[in-house]
Parts: C-alpha cells; structure tokens; sequence
C-alpha cells in the first residue's frame, strides 16, 4: 500500500523508559508507521522492558535512526508537528491532531514530514517548539490533561491513519434485505401471531406496528430476514402439530 | 462538569497485567472517566507497575469495583460496547468507536454504558461477544492490527472524549486583524521595500504579491500585524539613518 504514511517520522526527544518506547514501536505498527527517529534517548533505556512491550514490533526500533539535536531529526521535513501538553504563550494557535491530521498528510505526499513527542518528564522545550510548522494539542481532561508518552504517540498516530483512509471497516457479507422480502417476512409473522393466538385479531394491527418497530432499529439484511422468516414458520407450524412440531415441509427435525 | 461520561464504565475481563491495568486509569482520567469495574483480574496484577503507569490516576483503580462474571459487569447498562480486534462471523456488523461514539453519549444520558475490553492474550470469547449491543473495531493496519489492551482503551475513551465536546481547544487570544490594519501594514511594507531599495518601482507590484501570497497562508492577529508592521517602519528608519539607526519617532535605542 502506497500511503503517505510512510513519509511520516515519529521522533522522539530525549526519551527516559524503555517500555514506553516499546509501546510507541507498536502504536506506530498499529497504524501503519515505521520511521523511529531518536533524539539523544536514555542511554540506559531498560531494553527488557523495551522488548516486552514491542511485542512483534520490535523491528521498528531495530531500524530507528539515533541523532544528537531536534534540528539533525527535522532538518529535511518539510513539516514539523510538536505535540505539547500545555497552554500558554506563542502555543494558543495549536490544533488539535484531528484538525491537522489532513494537512499532514498533504504534505506527506511531497516530503517527510515529522511528529515530535517530547520526553516524559517535561516534555518539549519552548525552545524546541519554536522550530515547530504545526503545533498538535491532543485534547484531554483539564483535570489530568498530561498523558502517557506512548499513548500521546497512540492517539496522534490513531489520528494520522484513520484520517489516511486505509482502514476500511468490515461490510456486512449480506446485502440489506429489500422491501419486498421484509414484508414478506412480516406477512408471514402476522399469520404466526394469529396461528399461536398470541393475540386477538383486533389487535393485531397494533401489534404488528410494534413488532416493526422492534425490527426497524436496525437494517436487516437477507440473512436476517431468512432467520425472522423460518423463527415465525416454525411456530405457525408448531401451532398446528401440538405434541411433535417437527419441521414444516419436508425438513427433519434435527 | 456534568456529562455523559460519567456514566461510561470502562470493564475489563481476566485482565493479566498490572502495568497495562496502570495505563488505563491514566488513559480513563486522561479522557474524563472514572468508573473501572473489573472482571477476574489476575489475583497476582504486579502492583509496583500499576502504581508506576497510574501516576496521579490511582484513585481510579482504589474506586473499581471488582466482579465474578460479565454478566454481572454490565446488567444494569443500557448500551453494552465490546472491542474485538478480530472480524469474521457475526462480528462484520462492527463499527469504529468513531462511528459509535455518538450514540454511547447518547445512549449515556439515559443510564449506564458499558465498554468492554477483553485480557491481553486472547480478547473477548465469542461467547461473551454475543452479549454486546455495540460491537467496536478499531481501526488498525491489516499488517499488525493487535492493539496493546491500554492502547486499545486510550483510543476508545479519546473517541469518546473527542465526542463528548468537553474539550476546547485553546483559541487565540487576540483577534484576527481586520482588512483596513492588514492593508496598512501592506502599504508600510511597500514603503519599506522602497527605503531599503529593496526592488526598482516597477517589479514592486510584483513583489508586494508574493509577499501578500506569503502572509495570506495563516490568518494574522492583531499582534502578527503589529510585529510586522514594527519591522518594516525599523528597516525604514534604519535605511534613513545609516551607521546609528536607533528607533524611529522618540522611542530610545535599547
């Protein structure tokens, strides 16, 4: 697949804890990314944890990039969003990664373009956010507004490949039943109710405006209305063998 | 704040790890959720990890409630949501937590909505699937779609935050210029170029565009316009003061 995700770096700053790395590998091959750049990292990250939590994504850190300055990680990005967890001074124009995600990624078909989450302690500098093109406020609580690195990098990457269109979530495999079918099944349901006396015949119009209503919450496909159809069969057929229903037709009973 | 949230409970089934366990207070506080019940979490949870990853979200997991089964968990919830990362037979009816999340809120004003997670080896049985009202997917990359179980709820409870609409970005804090101070600043712009010779008269049209197309990329506030307009009558002055510039009218050389 062909995605301008694969133009998108995640580089992190100066980060302390191995396990957080690992989940950040993770994140990023949860939702298709696969440049790690690092920024002067911990030199004793705690490798075990770093494994454990990679789990199958290990690879991504195998094939991180380790730099010495901001400026050497970004300095060919033609984009290059911060993400800071505070308000204040020259930072009340940030967007949040769901407003900027589109942008991003525009500018990910022509270049690299870099997301930049800071370490867990203080996060980025003011210094390092000067060298910022897009500021990234991902919302959260004012209570306890300051999230976990790795699921800052899990919520922005989250953004960045729902917004990429790659995933496409499963379809129903059964085309939604049509008009005809439906009132068929209803027709059959309304003799059933009559056939099991569930309720007199004049109510039974009131009755059946219920049973549709229950019915139309959702779209039944044809699966559905196979099984409506043979559930309201089956009782009309039990109604009129008591003691041994069996199967109507010529179906046997399993 | 009064909202919905509050009557989201975040359920976790056999949970196996303290840290991920941790991970989630901090994601829930993190997204304005507080309600965490548990069902037959590992009796041995590394509890040194959990405190580690809850940071200041620890009352969260001193407030769960901890059960025997699921179905216990979720009896008096309206709305009953489950994440299952794997799609196939009775699961393609799935939507995303985006997708979803507007009617959970909704749903949510009424009484108590669940969202399900299943243990980090093996998700959610289909057995326990089947009690879902809302059956959730989160959108991954079909390459290594398997979230981290916090992960998986930071998502979730993002979506739902972000859906909540509790969040505001922060706005800027002085008010886009209007036409009349963008055009002066335009025209002391022109001047400048003028004083500093920078262009001959008849490439300045030409040039003032670009330099319009360059400032047209953003909208300028108030302060945007008068740091610009403060450069170029500096450049001005300077042009006309050559080896001493100082600042132009009386304000004194600092």
């Amino acid at each position: 697949m062909n995605s301008p995700l694969f133009n998108i770096r995640v580089v992190c700053v100066r980060t302390l804890y191995g396990g957080n790395l690992g989940s950040i590998c993770r994140a990023m091959r949860n939702c298709g990314l696969d440049q790690l750049v690092l920024v002067n990292p911990n030199p004793d990250l705690d490798q075990v944890e770093l494994r454990k939590m990679s789990m199958r994504s290990l690879p991504v850190y195998e094939n991180r990039v380790e730099v010495a300055s901001l400026e050497e990680a970004v300095a060919d990005c033609g984009a290059v969003a911060m993400t800071s967890g505070v308000d204040g001074f020259y930072r009340d124009h940030g967007t949040t990664p769901r407003q900027a995600a589109p942008d991003l990624l525009e500018l990910a078909t022509h270049g690299p373009v870099a997301v930049v989450f800071g370490p867990e302690d203080k996060g980025l500098s003011l210094d390092e956010l000067t060298l910022a093109t897009h500021l990234l406020r991902i919302p959260s609580h004012p209570e306890y507004s300051s999230l976990n690195l790795s699921q800052a990098v899990m919520v922005v990457a989250h953004e960045l490949f729902v917004a990429s269109g790659i995933f496409e979530p499963s379809e129903e495999s059964t085309p939604p039943a049509n008009h005809q079918a439906l009132e068929r099944m209803y027709a059959c349901w309304r003799q059933s109710l009559t056939d099991i006396e569930f309720c007199p015949e004049e109510k039974m119009d009131h009755m059946m405006r219920g049973w549709r209503r229950i019915l139309s919450r959702g779209t039944l496909n044809e699966n559905d209305v196979k099984i409506l159809m043979g559930i309201a069969r089956q009782a009309s057929w039990a109604a009129h063998h008591p003691g041994n229903p069996g199967k109507p037709k010529n179906r046997k009973r399993i």
